[in-house]
């Protein structure tokens, strides 16, 4: 491996030129028409114009950004998060150009794309899924049957559709035999098909996640968990790391992870997400077979560099540490900074100092595109106790200074303030609750 | 504790209004006239200013300190390095207004500022000094019998002056008795003083200097220590820690900063400086009693921040570890950034990311002053190998961008790709060596 071309933009694709340059490892930059002036090509030792703002003809357009490639001489593409990191044909095409995809065997990634499939391999692995039907049904008794296995609350969900037709919260026995019948009606009438399964319903859950590595020699080694609780319309907004969950659950989530990564044939850096509800009590959700924009609070309380490792695994080296090596120091917390109204940044000023952190591809007089994702910059804190990590990004949130776009900073003080976010007492519905005013955990 | 007034500018009052503001408490920036738009007065909750633009007028202006400290309620008084911070007149003039400084007692730095009683205080708790003579002679057998006592090779100083006048270099008995009467003449003519003195000559010596904290409860641990040696006209221009000492001479050399801190009653934040010889020799150069420019490569390797804990002991409260306690991981490196020529700021671009910490006060547009310290931002990296560290610097101080004014990047790119500096191999006179054409260990 000696030239890496990094198939995206913002901050992670100047945290991989970063890794790539520490490793003596040549870049490449791509970007589209809108991008010529991005960090991330001001910083790479060559950049390509893969296409025009739109996505689709540029960071998704897979025969450009290979073409982009071979003309460079790239022998590794680094796809980052988001746009064709977990595209399984991507990374074939890779493989048959015999272009090094930093990732996993494309065969994990389309695997892992196929929900059922990848469920099927989760629970011959012995990893808990969320308890549900395995198929669909129409009798009454097999939905009692199964709710009973299951244990209320259920959610009754139509086998066909989704949008909430023919969907129900069940809490009891009674309120099952009165719903079903109903429910089966408006699945029929929705979609022509009145099958109907059931999933047991997690109260007020937590999204906890376990960081993996994996080698090509069948090492796979987690580091520790992050708590990603805090979301907003299905993103993370602000993520932890360790979670407050248990010793025992601790270690056995943590096993249960690599066991997963193992049963997927896992190569790389990638994450496996549980629905947490309770200690002991926790469930495979997906697996994401990419580095992660929380990444960073991993690599503050364990000491690895992620990004550096999965260059490392790609180029054909064994992990640096083992799993008895592994040690969780200290609390970090990552505040994700995203752009509400587009616009040219005209004053900044970000935080530093002592246990702080930014990943960043912003700067004075950049102009923000309208045509990607809205994050603007990371902050990660980090320190020997959640409270000073906590108090640390206060003042590091009430430090930065972004003038000329919108911008999330309010929101994200509040939340630092937020009696409940500082009594670590939140789930996934947190912000929605709170958002929806009042009381987030009345 | 509520309200900090800092006595200082530049990096080191953005880091210890940081600090402050983690604590909750309160802060009071001071400022020359040429600084009314410096980064630490936009910063503080409340600046005053103390005079124009020379040092002697404002920074160094006790008075008028003291006079807005008063004037904002302020009760704690924090010195950062440098101006007042080891100025025993300064920090007793605290001590009668009531007004907390951030340091040891005025006793403990009077007593540092003259340098044979500290020798002597030193002497008695064994803690080694250069051997030398305890007072001027005038006698050859004197010269004869003490040089064989410290060893060859000896340095043969003139008592009553410095600039090199009466000074030899002597390597051999023989040398001594043919230079003594030359160099007691030459002393006598330059200062009317025939007295002499010896003292050993350390050969190639490191600078490698103790960091150590002590609490109002008799708690005094130190926190590993630091390679100063790269120096250029007696400033420091990169350090790293921990050095490259063995273990058996680290654990010497901490117990003795220990044992030199506790004999000088220190309290707060300081730095016992040694000169290293080899493998369990090393010799007490002084003790700095502040927190020091390169303290951020001892918060990375500890886990301690250094300025949260000067106000920990200033409000009274107890050291938060133990000696037991403090373990060191990883390797840390500080580059000081500097101006060569000043100016106005124009293009700015700092590193970031994993390993990667900036301390500064610089902003886009910012006027750097002529009338103080060229320091303009430290780079620091911290990576689990000295050599990842040293690599994350490269690419740190490649990426670095500070337009608009004179800078010594180029030179600490160049020290950075030292094959010297790289095997580690290097002691105080080696930028001196280098900088003088050549190689630097012929």
């Amino acid at each position: 491996m000696q030239k890496v071309l990094i198939a995206n933009r913002g901050e992670i694709a100047v945290r991989i030129i970063r890794a790539c340059h520490e490793q003596d490892l040549q870049t490449v930059a791509v970007y589209s028409t809108v991008d010529a002036n991005a960090m991330h090509v001001k910083m790479a030792d060559q950049s390509v114009c893969i296409g025009p703002a739109n996505p689709q003809d540029s960071y998704l357009n897979q025969d450009n950004i290979i073409q982009a490639a071979l003309m460079t001489g790239a022998d590794a593409i680094h796809p980052g998060y988001g746009f064709l990191s977990e595209n399984a044909e991507f990374a074939k095409l890779c493989e048959v150009q015999g272009i090094t995809f930093i990732g996993p065997h494309s065969d994990t990634i389309a695997l892992l794309g196929d929900k059922a499939q990848a469920r099927e391999v989760m629970q011959d692995a012995d990893v808990p899924v969320i308890p549900g039907s395995r198929e669909g049904f129409t009798e009454l008794d097999t939905a009692l049957f199964q709710a009973n296995e299951i244990g209320y609350p259920v959610m009754l969900k139509a086998a066909a559709g989704g949008g909430g037709k023919g969907m129900r919260m069940i809490h009891t026995e009674d309120q099952l035999r009165h719903e079903f019948p109903l429910a089966k009606g408006e699945a029929q009438q929705a979609f022509g098909n009145p099958e109907m399964y059931l999933e047991k319903f997690i109260v007020r859950p937590r999204h906890i996640e376990v960081q993996i590595l994996a080698d090509t020699y069948g090492n796979t080694v987690s580091l520790g968990e992050r708590d990603c609780s805090l979301q907003q319309y299905h993103q993370k907004v602000m993520e932890e790391a360790p979670s407050s969950i248990d010793h025992k659950t601790r270690y056995e989530m943590l096993s249960t992870a690599r066991r997963a990564a193992k049963a997927l044939k896992f190569l790389g850096a990638g994450t496996i997400e549980f629905l947490y509800a309770g200690p002991s009590q926790f469930y495979f959700m997906e697996m994401n077979t990419r580095i992660q924009v929380e990444h960073p609070i991993t690599e503050f309380i364990t000491g690895t560099d992620l990004v550096a490792a999965q260059l490392h695994i790609a180029a054909g080296m064994k992990l640096a540490i083992t799993q008895e090596e592994v040690a969780l120091n200290g609390y970090a917390l990552e505040c994700r900074i995203t752009a509400t109204v587009p616009g040219n940044i005209k004053g900044l000023h970000l935080p530093g100092g002592n246990g702080v952190r930014v990943d960043t591809a912003l700067y004075d007089g950049y102009q923000v595109p309208a045509n990607y994702d809205a994050l603007l910059a990371k902050v990660i804190t980090y320190a020997p106790t959640r409270a000073i990590a906590v108090k640390k990004m206060q003042v590091a949130i009430e430090e930065t200074v972004i003038e000329g776009v919108g911008t999330n900073l309010d929101f994200l003080y509040q939340l630092l303030n937020n009696n409940d976010f500082l009594a670590n007492n939140f789930d996934i519905e947190f912000i929605e609750r709170l958002t929806n005013g009042g009381n987030a955990n009345e």
